[in-house]
């Protein structure tokens, strides 16, 4: 291979569907700064005008928003059930081909829409529409869709779920004992995600206004997803809306043929576009080129600078300084033979640390909401006031009433409106957790009932810093959790007592809690932006969930029944990341002690750095919080590499420049723009996936050789013709 | 080679520096639209609006313009010699490397700029400056350096001049005899350009009139370069030209950056963005793609749409439907055996029947302008008005006074000021073909007298249809002629009289005439939209001329002399169309009856074709004859694939998207735009020469391989590591 290191250590995966989606925030937050310590988000939300949206919520004025309950109508689940099948179906085939997940979530929301028009428009016609479509119900189908297709990929069935499998321990070199696989059964796989699909929905439930009223946070896909929604339903005669409708149009449009385009040149691997090294090949190896990607400029576009600065800081930290020169230590710190994708390896320090910077800075912010939201419940407690079951609503909404925007009153007010218990989060919570500490012990005798335990104690820390994570910067860490837990349970359990069983269990468990919890608040906010009531959302991926858990086996057992040679190496359906996982979970026994020299202290160092870092900018106050990085944005390039941070800076840049020249017409537009370049991107990857399952494969390879291998290359094909 | 067609096939050479240069349209023609016979360039132009540059000369209406002799100054002269030095050395080294000589006319222009305002200011501050840099000065400059580095390209160093070496004949099969060769030496190198070279000044310098004022050709690139002159000279205060300057200065750069990106990543043949299979590997083969030039994206925005669009459907007709037939034919109308790129094969139909489509056009044309121009000279003289030396002035302008713009009126005027008296050329160009008839053939035995006498009398023809097809499109095929003339005169001494020399020989009289005309009338097209006199331009191109003859050859004998393997295939300067032009002598001295089957008859057709055409556009009016498309501009792409219509087209796309959008705008922008486009990369083949020279090759081949290749390739790569 050309660069070094093939597909395996490229993160396809991890850019795959836990991107959660890519999208644009339609919503420019308010001019409210109340002094609350938590300024990480909204100092970097600070960054930007907010004037642009304003008329959204006007525009809508005169519909009707539904009760909750009519939000929640039978075709909307029907046709989410169709559309349920059809993703899961793609998304199965991407896991077992390459298991590299593209996100689907703006192809739900449109082809919702196209559905459900389409029908309304049928009944209309013949005189028996009941209820118009509106943009709530939209969201919702949305939403369950995204939670059903969700599970075709967290429940592992091309990772770890597959792992477990004799045919995946054969091609490993050991643990092929029968305590440590387990052949897949529908029976038991539709159990288990049922019995840990759900933990990942009441976890976050509780403080969904913490992250998407408080906080702030962008959730570039979800705001993306609830623009397009949004602009479909724009009732006639609004004219801004029109307009940006259209801009999101034409930008959807150049998106979408920019990925069919680019289609054309991805025959084989390091192919296309996406392979292009705009910087060099030098650079290329340590992953900093621009692979054109409109999906990541458009994000770039969103987020606010200081986090697409962030990731570049991280970025050239970690690829430009730190792993050459953990590299040049070839031989010393690690062992000089073990290719680049070893955890034993530089990739070892990759992962550990992305992941040691991550826990320090979600362990410090949630942390910090727990010693403002405890106390605030206990007073809200004492005072008996029973309207706002969250803390802070009341003061927060009297203090800046009259400085917030219309839209966002609105919003917040709808937020607030329909309220899913506490209650129910807790009861729930606790309930799942019970059975499931009673019963996967039963599926996995490797896991015992305390493992569970502790497990679901340090779920909800987890499942908070991926969808603060995620909120910040659209990247859902689920995988890069789930390996952690496949290394700590493994070396818990130990090699002697099924270990690499338990961990691959346990990072299924892990995996569906931080997977889910993203998505959800994700949905919430696509949610919080189109007006769709919370307990109807909640609702929704309640069922959703439901689906997917029968769904996403039984289209498994489909493609394990049908191709005999399924996860065989070579095969049409290699399921590649099986046997990744198989390995992880071998050297996960061996425990931490297995690391490769001094990444443990490294890990160290980057987790009380992050904390230090999140201190600071408390301490010194918002006028200079905007100029400090933020560790959770710098963490995400340490693993995956810093190319989606050159793209988002890409966009950081276009709309700079664009401020600079048209500041009125770049505040309206932009994000039109980038909800355009975000959705027909990812809507590309609609056809793109049916191509594939059809076979159509690409026809052209453009490829990137160096000079030297391109004339050995040329020599070559001369011998061919 | 996968494409099927290889290097030699491509027609670099013609891509090269005989597209005289690109350019821009500063200015659109006036409204005059005068009943004259001649539409067909008029007509085309009548598409475009002209109300956009109607200030540039009222901005330089301040500005006095110096008489003829102040133009040709001191300075420009000893710049121009450095400059053509130079470039001559660039030129030459591209020459003897690949045969593929970008144009260099806008650097020229631009280091002109550059070398004397550096100068001039230095004078200035000493105190001693006399006069001050005018833009007509620059012009001189850029005319002179034009014309002498055009002699690097048609003395034939890399082409039929070397041809006729020993050397290369050890490499063809046959006519190897002392009369078949000619060692190249610098006594008769430098006397043979000088017979030939100033033959082409004389034959049009008559008909500049005609071609610039009555005919309104375009000449992109003169146009271009005297847009970036004026740009350069542009007074104080004036608004419009100021921002019409800043934006031909951001495409400029972009333009420069995207051709420096580019360079990255052609290392090796077929590579980079100009193999861009765009439209899929079938279309490439066929010569159907966009291949990213920002030259000719410029350049379809200047040209009339009728010239895109003609082009195109020149390509289709020959490329898409005529070319792929008569390659099924194959083994039936001419050896199966052949190369594509072997003249007795397919190439044979693709050059004939473009040279026979060519000239029939030009014939028309040229015929046409004699019916109408001789009575006027015939009259005029009768009338005895001396004060105009050309037909039709008085009239014309007398006619349309009122209707012309300012800028016209005042360009006309200079134009027509400083004559070039009639008697000059004609005195000239008999004093110059009686010496040549009396010289040539000592140089040449294998030439008699009555050979250059032909010549000499068809010279005007040629030259007037090259001149008129480089306004038209900006493409000089100077060397289509060229080979043109291998054949007929080979044919005409035939094999056993030394032909093959003789072929050669003749080649490069005729490509020095037709070279020379396109030259001097984009130049005179550049001199008349900066206000230069026509005579001052005259005796700059008899000087660059005569530097170029003296330069020249002592550039080839430096290279001649120092690298001993020249001409030797696989060296480091290999000279490949020395052998490629000395294969076309051989095949030559068999005369017609050589080509192809068929051959013939389809260039009759094709003749009488474009003359058909002709006669129609001149006989269903101006109304509909803007429908039909234009003979000369369909028949380019037939010998060199449409790939450059293509890039046009996307030009004229551009254009008509944006006049849609925002028409007050793109009028007054879009021909900055243009220019920019394609001065920045034009100025960027500057560097990339230099890189060159300096044997700094790029790193990176982006390749583009058939699935199947590559998938064959990869497999090899993985060997390779």
């Amino acid at each position: 291979m050309e660069n070094g290191d093939g597909r395996e250590t490229h993160p396809g995966e991890d850019r795959g569907i836990e991107m959660s989606d890519q999208s644009q925030m339609t919503h420019r937050r308010g001019k409210k700064e109340e002094n609350s310590a938590f300024e990480t988000a909204k100092s970097a939300a600070a960054n930007q005008e907010e004037d642009d949206m304003m008329s959204i919520e006007k525009v809508f004025e005169g519909k009707r928003v539904p009760p909750w309950r009519e939000q929640l109508t039978f075709r909307a689940m029907v046709v989410s059930f169709l559309l349920s099948i059809m993703f899961s179906i793609i998304v199965m085939k991407l896991n077992l081909t390459t298991g590299i997940i593209p996100s689907l979530n703006v192809s739900a929301g449109l082809l919702g829409f196209f559905f459900v028009k389409t029908w309304t428009k049928v009944l209309e016609k013949s005189g028996l529409l009941q209820h118009a479509f509106t943009r709530q119900e939209n969201t919702v189908i949305q939403t369950c869709v995204v939670a059903a297709y969700g599970i075709a990929f967290s429940g592992g069935f091309g990772s770890y779920l597959f792992a477990m499998s004799s045919r995946t321990a054969k091609q490993s070199s050991e643990e092929n004992s029968s305590q440590d696989t387990k052949d897949p059964q529908l029976g038991w796989m539709i159990g288990f995600l049922f019995l840990v699909s759900f933990i990942g929905l009441f976890s976050l439930v509780p403080l969904r206004k913490v992250m998407i009223i408080d906080y702030k946070l962008s959730y570039p896909s979800g705001t993306a997803t609830a623009h397009l929604i949004n602009g479909f339903h724009t009732p006639q005669g609004a004219k801004l809306a029109k307009k940006q409708v259209k801009t999101l149009g034409k930008f959807f449009v150049g998106s979408f043929l920019w990925g069919f385009f680019q289609w054309f040149y991805t025959a084989g691997d390091n192919c296309g576009f996406v392979s292009f090294p705009t910087l060099g090949l030098e650079a290329y190896k340590n992953r900093f080129y621009f692979d054109f990607s409109a999906t990541y400029v458009g994000v770039g576009m969103i987020c606010p600078y200081l986090v697409n600065i962030s990731v570049l800081l991280g970025g050239i930290l970690s690829w430009g300084i730190m792993w050459p020169l953990i590299g040049n230590r070839k031989g010393s710190w690690y062992s000089a033979a073990l290719p680049p994708s070893n955890l034993h390896g530089l990739q070892g320090y990759r992962v550990f640390i992305s992941i040691a910077m991550i826990l320090g800075d979600g362990l410090y912010n949630f942390v910090k909401v727990l010693t403002k939201t405890i106390p605030a419940i206990i007073s809200h407690a004492q005072s008996k006031n029973m309207a706002s079951t969250l803390p802070y609503t009341e003061n927060d909404n009297a203090a800046t009433d009259s400085m917030i925007s219309y839209d966002d009153q609105r919003r917040v007010e709808l937020f607030l409106k329909d309220q899913i218990p506490k209650k129910v989060a807790f009861v729930g919570y606790l309930l799942v957790a019970a059975i499931s500490i009673a019963t996967v012990p039963h599926i996995f005798p490797q896991l015992k009932w305390y493992h569970i335990l502790v497990t679901y104690t340090f779920a909800p820390v987890l499942a908070f810093c991926n969808a603060y994570g995620c909120g910040l910067t659209d990247w859902s860490l689920a995988s890069t959790y789930g390996k952690l837990a496949i290394f700590i349970f493994g070396a818990w359990v130990g090699s002697a007592h099924g270990g690499v069983l338990a961990g691959l269990a346990a990072c299924g468990v892990m995996m569906n809690i931080v997977s889910t919890a993203s998505d959800l608040m994700q949905d919430f906010k696509t949610g919080y932006l189109t007006l769709a009531s919370p307990r109807s959302m909640f609702i929704s991926q309640v069922i959703g969930t439901a689906m997917g858990c029968v769904i996403g086996p039984c289209v498994f057992w489909l493609f394990y029944k049908a191709f005999k040679d399924l996860g065989v190496p070579g095969s049409e359906y290699p399921a590649p990341y099986a046997l990744v996982y198989r390995n992880m979970a071998i050297l996960g026994v061996d425990g931490f002690s297995s690391l490769p020299k001094h990444c443990l202290t490294l890990c160290y160092i980057f987790f009380a750095g992050a904390i230090l870092i999140n201190l600071l900018r408390d301490v010194v106050g918002k006028k200079w919080a905007k100029y400090i990085p933020l560790p959770m944005a710098m963490a995400i390039p340490f693993y995956l590499g810093p190319y989606f941070a050159i793209d988002m800076c890409m966009g950081s840049l276009i709309l700079f420049i664009w401020e600079r020249l048209d500041k009125p017409k770049a505040d309206k537009f932009a994000s039109a723009v980038a909800s355009g370049l975000i959705c027909g991107d990812g809507i590309w990857t609609l056809p793109q996936s049916i191509l594939a399952l059809a076979k159509v494969q690409p026809p052209i390879c453009m490829k990137f050789l160096s000079r030297t291998t391109n004339d050995k290359v040329d020599a070559f094909i001369e011998t061919l013709s």
